[in-house]
């Protein structure tokens, strides 16, 4: 363990090299949030003695400070109760235009024609989820309600793609969403037998000659543990997003972010040891980037700007599309344009005002933009507001006012100024099974992955509950699968 | 060899599990392009018996292909000659503010620093070039001048930030520049005595226990070689611009470039290797992605605009600045505007006119643009380049005229009508002597990598001769670094 060697030794050991195992099960489970506590309920429930580790103090992980919303849907007993028809079909339409480019079909489509059994196997396992609509932008903050449009299902261009269905489903509790979802899911598995060992730390994982991930060496505050596992070793240890180095190598983007969705446990050990195991990561520069301005809902009567005056998406999108454009293809610089009619201060996210004036040109010149380019955005969307329409951006007419009412102020969108928040989504490559994949395809025996620790469903284009989602979804299968490899 | 076994097993082999080396050397080389020569003839020169390694029938790879021309600076003979003042400071200004974001100025540095003396390096080799300025856009088709504004060191924002000067040196030869360029250094490397192997495959590391590579497992046509490797094995390999599956995985985004630049021979095979054993990947959606448009240089006086009718980058920036903001930002879908006056068939590239009208309203109603928002932008155009100005994004004077000679067209842009060429920059990390990093920072003993098998000094925002730049200068110091390692 010297610092002589790199992360392929340190992360990994041939089992050649393990003088003896200090302990065994079937099902080695690294990392207890939303993924690991899904796999080791479904691990113990197929008959496997499951071992399931924590680095903290207890288990959760980053899902217990989320939330508590899951992306389900194909028709829910939610959905139905709040009148919403949806159909598995319409929800793979929506999650391949979403998700890509690439989206990964193989991963998409169990999830959606599973999704109205995942979404009972949760209430049964004692999710609350309510059924009532929540009508507001995206979360509920603030009150219980269980269904919401968590993502761009109802907005252009999507609304023409697939039939809209809000697929966000909220686990029911004003507060602390994603705490309750924890909870009653580690109550489901102690139930079921599962052995969480917390404040253990997976070191390596330990490779057989023939490459299978036989088990791992564990730091405990024992010291150090040789566990086998005989089905396999699951990761479930969350993203990157704390580890600057690794935002720096692959996804420098996301650093600009101010605030960063995790624990600082989202370190990518789990990454890190799934690559020295010879496992592949995929599309590491991707991420949730959200832009948080949303409630107050009338602030999208304005228009989003960029720095030369233009518009670049409409305004009722949700905020994981709002900021993923604004960063990615404005370069973290914008504004929102709003008339006095139009602003209204949020409750919930810093607003920095980054001019005022009494006309369009006022403002322009405020914000030290172009003559003249300001002005006519204004007044090219104020022509095509006036009759109800949008046509460089379809924003919904609901929302299409003219900007008309002095004074004129502009937010600033920067990213030094404005609240984007980052998740890391890539990670290490799996399949249906949730079987890490090595770069040629081929899966390594004994190796499986789920939540932010793989790349999952969504490649890109974030709509908010998809991470709770796989990670539920295909954490279950890992754990199933590993407990069949362990009888077999 | 079978099926089941993953990449990690198939590309890494334990030192263990090698019953005797068929044959040894002090410096391995994989792939014969201008990296591993280069390699070579440095590992060679300092006294190291150097095996090189070619998959294909003879030595050269993409970079024989090539337009022959490497970025280099700092007051070279040929800039000297040519008029042009340079420093190492200004390129590297140029280079941290152009190859973002998170350029790698661990490498850019010593890059920039080196440049002289790799220039005269070159030149000691046989690599001519001639003192003489090409005037035209970015790269003289059919001429043999040696020096050309290769990126965007003149046009905005890069000529705010720092001094221009061009620092594309172009192989004297009218046609075929690439293959003088190779030719002249395979010589280099014959006369060094380097031991070139063509038709030989490298098809995986050897490990030894403590994890440095000790040599590779080669497949030849009389059957499969272990050759021991005394200093370490050097991947110059390519990058994976002809891996469908890898792009599919890594960088989606490249697929849609019609144009792939390379031999089939650049599958991500170095990259693979050294991923198997322990080395890490960055930056793997990066690539050099450009829209061959110009010359004729006239055609810059018209305007770029996007679906919405938009303008989006100044028209006299390098294709391939071209290329990634139409890619990345515009979805590949966009236009150049021209008028009577400014349109001009090009003689080299193929041109697809979307449209023409003889009024903007008349050409913008054949695009399917909505109504006004193409007029508004050449009205603003027009009144501000009247005055010879450009405020959004300021475009070079000499281009700026009014559009308003009818007929006016457009040509299209698109992926699918446009050419686009790309080739991968993503791969393994190395450090300035080009040693392979593991994902803890920390070098693979014995491994070093070199050209489009490495992420290197371009990350972003590529400039020709970048590639062949790198792969020169650092395939020489992994050569020496290698031989250095034999040594000692």
């Amino acid at each position: 363990m010297t610092s002589e060697m790199n992360d392929s030794q340190r992360l990994r050991r041939d089992e050649r090299d393990v003088a003896n195992w200090s302990d065994e099960c079937d099902v080695l489970i690294v990392g207890a949030g939303c993924a690991g506590i899904c796999a080791a309920i479904e691990a113990a429930h197929a008959g496997a003695k499951v071992t399931l580790l924590e680095r903290a103090g207890g288990a959760g992980g980053t899902s217990a400070l989320s939330g508590g919303l899951l992306y389900l849907g194909g028709g829910t007993p939610i959905q139905k109760a709040c009148g919403f028809d949806d159909t598995a079909e319409e929800m793979f339409k929506y999650m391949m235009a979403a998700c890509g480019p690439e989206p990964d079909a193989q991963l998409i489509e169990p999830y959606c024609e599973g999704s109205l059994e995942h979404f009972d196997w949760l209430v049964a396992r004692g999710v609350p989820f309510k059924p009532e609509f929540f009508a507001g932008a995206h979360e509920p903050f603030g009150s219980d309600e269980g269904l919401t449009f968590s993502g761009n299902e109802h907005v252009h261009p999507f609304n023409r793609i697939a039939k809209p269905a809000p697929r966000g489903h909220i686990t029911q509790q004003v507060q602390n969403k994603g705490s309750l979802l924890m909870r009653q899911l580690v109550m489901a598995a102690d139930a079921a037998g599962v052995a969480t060992r917390v404040q253990s730390r997976c070191e390596a994982l330990v490779l057989a000659s023939d490459g299978r991930v036989s088990g791992a060496v564990v730091g405990t505050v024992d010291g150090e543990a040789h566990i086998r596992a005989r089905g396999g070793v699951l990761l479930t240890a969350g993203g990157f997003i704390y580890n600057d180095a690794m935002l720096e190598q692959y996804a420098p983007v996301l650093k600009r972010c101010g605030y960063k969705v995790g624990t600082e446990n989202d370190d990518g050990t789990g990454i890190r040891l799934g690559l020295a195991a010879g496992g592949e990561a995929i599309r590491m520069e991707t991420g949730d980037i959200s832009l948080a301005l949303f409630p107050p809902n009338r602030l999208r009567e304005g228009i989003f700007v960029n720095r030369f005056g233009q518009r670049y998406l409409n305004e009722d999108a949700y905020m994981g599309r709002a900021g993923e454009f604004s960063l990615l293809h404005q370069d973290g610089r914008a504004f929102l344009i709003v008339d006095d009619d139009s602003f209204e201060r949020s409750g919930l996210f810093p607003i920095e005002v980054a001019g005022v004036g009494e006309s369009i040109a006022e403002l322009e010149a405020e914000l030290g933009l172009a003559e003249g380019c300001l002005q006519d955005t204004v007044a090219f969307y104020n022509r095509h507001a006036e009759r109800g329409e949008d046509p460089l951006f379809h924003k919904g007419a609901h929302y299409l006012k003219p900007i008309a009412k002095p004074p004129y102020g502009a937010i600033d969108l920067s990213t030094e100024n404005a609240l984007y928040s980052a998740f890391t989504l890539g990670g290490l490559r799996i399949d249906a099974s949730a079987r890490v994949l090595g770069s040629a395809g081929d899966p390594i025996p004994g190796l499986f992955a789920a939540g932010r620790t793989a790349s999952g469903i969504a490649k890109q284009g974030y709509s908010s509950g998809m991470s709770l989602g796989d990670a539920s979804f295909f954490g279950r299968r890992a754990g199933r699968a590993a407990a069949a490899a362990a009888n077999g």
